[in-house]
């Protein structure tokens, strides 16, 4: 059989793939989005991880395209999935992804697959096991909903969103935020990168010790750079944020303390005041404020600044919608 | 935007309304209901709490009328939402229902939502906080799956079976039944708001001490006399029975003990005398005996009247689907 | 009221029933599985215990053949459900099954259930109480998904896998293998009865102490000599697998140590002899494996089988679509 078309992480997809799905996505944004172009198809979503916006996007997305969804969640009604090579599965694992998956395939036309970082060692993170496993599965597309190092449908919200509201090259601020735990690095690995293929001068800020993946940060780099944009880091909050246009925020954890869950949680609350507040937006060029959400209010963000005219989280969010359709379109072989 | 449709109290529906919602209710329980009315509409459900009969019947409401479900199950799938304003979010809590609900109003055309009564502060419940703030995010209309305060689709299907069994203004008896733990007082708001909007001579029967919320007595007291009917709380069960052509039955806490499980559940056991069994119903005018479901036989109701002629618990459950696919219909502005 | 059409164990099915749904999966396996046959019908599940394939399988049916699903789990969204006649319900179950069921069939035209076998009493599990009252209770068709005491779609996905692998009267071994903990008897009853329909020489091949029930290995018996094949029990394994064309592989528990559950799980790892490796498989008459998944790499079969050319495992998973289709059309009146 050939290889389906895969959707697991911004490093794969080229420009070519970048400019489509968005241009489809604003094309499905309107009545092109309510029309049957996927009737008859069924897809299916395997959730190892809670979700609010992704769930109701893959589900309405079929909905309004014509397809039906069936939803699985880890734990929740289906099976523990192991997905490890050569393992004896004497453990907790029922089933191992190899078969779920394989089976799955034979059952739908495209799957969705969430599956979080462990959080437990970064290496075997980076390898993004269970989604790969998975890929290599399934006999129909996998679109990732967000992995251990990336969250692709994400980056497409927020570079669509970037679209609609800057409209233009950028200075964009993705910028390392507080929290009451470590979080993942998918999230700010994916904005990276869609900025990045957008060719806006991306700027990464976080305070030291909160490095992103290298990998990621080296392949953004080079993406940017193709894109005629730029890619910097920086531990100089108050001076990213000067004239930039765009305020992404995500809080994560320090992949140095990975595995050790009491000093990374006191790691991320020890610079509260990378909060993103009133005076820190002041600083911008009139900056827009995104989040992926969701998000905690007062760790993360002041209420002034989420609740305040420059927020834009809602319609990121909706954006979802629309870029959920184009990807799904695309792994059915269907253009709108 | 223009406020939209929200069904969350039976205090908050006029007569106009729902003498429509009834209408509509019986129309829609024949072939109209199984027509396309619907078609291509989006609703999400959001439950923080358990269901079976709410659940089924939203989801094949939706169906019947060629709209499709998304359910979300707090806890079970979705994050745990936060729904105080103001609050520093450093606590269980991921998501506020400002951002979850304004969200999933961008993906869908209404919104179900079931976040049951805390029983720890008999004040806070009554505020119906989550419902309350669901609505006030949500730019589409929200239904009340069950609230703190009030069960309204579990209402007018009291009404309507109430209607389709006896047919005229009677004498309906809520009574409180023993269990082995407190719970909440939607459903006994529900039904007598419910027997009151139908000018029905309500009488309320319940050990000392389990007054139900006085502001919703004192409502559904006005809604009743406005009607033609009337509203009493007695503390004799046995003659509240008497002559009775509706038994309704329920079990509830006792809000002097909300927040002391121990004596609360103590409290709901120490009235076994309260079972509804034969010979109380035979104090009765032939009356029907009504149940919300879930029940506990042998708790609440004595198996020989469950299962007996007088029972009318799944016909009543069963005009559930008629009621759902009511307002369902004018939350999109529909009529049947 | 007359009885519905329920699917609850292959001991009840006759053989013109048999050949029937058969012929029909074949059928709906093809363009006819996806024509509106079940245009406008409403399908319950609801699930006691985890699934992957069967709860897929059940929803991608419905939606293929234009019916929709609605999908209740117990313990994640659903009430807890009592079974027993005559409690009084004093204890975790909120809901009694005769009311839940009752209900359901109000608002849905079929009903799927899933609930497995206790494993604490042997008697207790051979009454399939939870499946048989639900089925009572239901003024619609109920098929089962797996109970106590048999897996009827998987005997039938399994019958139609080896038709289709085999083709004609084969020597069948349903093998016992090791496990980390006991299993129930559902599925090796289900395969038993299965192949005792087709006709097939059965072969049932498990340690001393690994007994299926008496009565099915009766059923199955008499059913295998009325269909032209034959049914025996052995204790060797290497003798069983000798010339036979399928080796069903399948870990259940002891019923001796029912209620014990530290010595059934060291019973079931006792024989890790018992895997089916490649030598095991050398002895056989190039047979093919099948296991109904999920199954424990490295504990039950070992990687070189599964992954394999005499695997097909995957296809006989797929088969359930095809099977599933076949009872959803039978028990709503409908011929493909």
């Amino acid at each position: 059989m050939s290889t389906p078309w895969h959707f697991l992480s911004l490093r794969d997809v080229d420009t070519t793939t970048w400019q489509d799905l968005l241009a489809q996505s604003e094309i499905l944004s309107g009545p092109r989005g309510r029309e049957p172009l996927l009737a008859g198809r069924r897809c299916g979503m395997v959730f190892f991880n809670p979700s609010l916006r992704t769930r109701t996007a893959f589900e309405v997305a079929c909905g309004d395209l014509g397809a039906f969804a069936v939803n699985l969640q880890v734990g929740g009604g289906l099976w523990s999935l192991e997905h490890r090579d050569g393992v004896v599965m004497d453990g907790p694992h029922a089933e191992h992804v190899k078969e779920g998956f394989a089976v799955l395939a034979r059952m739908v036309d495209a799957l969705g697959l969430r599956s979080f970082a462990s959080l437990a060692d970064a290496k075997e993170d980076a390898r993004d096991l269970v989604l790969r496993s998975a890929a290599a599965a399934s006999s129909v597309p996998v679109l990732s909903l967000e992995s251990a190092m990336d969250h692709p449908h994400q980056g497409l919200a927020d570079a669509l969103t970037v679209r609609r509201k800057v409209g233009e090259r950028a200075k964009v601020v993705v910028t390392w935020a507080p929290h009451i735990k470590p979080l993942p690095l998918a999230v700010p690995h994916a904005a990276t990168l869609a900025f990045a293929q957008e060719g806006h001068d991306v700027v990464i800020a976080h305070p030291h010790g909160f490095d992103l993946d290298a990998g990621v940060v080296a392949d953004a780099t080079a993406i940017a750079e193709a894109a005629g944009g730029s890619l910097s880091v920086t531990h100089e909050r108050d001076a990213a944020f000067e004239g930039a246009r765009v305020i992404y925020a995500k809080s994560w954890g320090a992949r140095g303390y990975y595995g050790d869950a009491q000093r990374a949680a006191a790691d991320v609350m020890a610079h509260p005041e990378w909060i993103v507040d009133g005076p820190a937006m002041d600083r911008t060029d009139g900056g827009i404020f995104m989040h992926c959400l969701p998000v905690r209010r007062g760790v993360v963000v002041a209420d002034e600044v989420l609740d305040g005219p420059s927020s834009v989280v809602i319609d990121q969010a909706a954006a979802r919608l629309d870029v959920q359709k184009a990807t799904l379109c695309r792994a059915m072989g269907v253009t709108a």
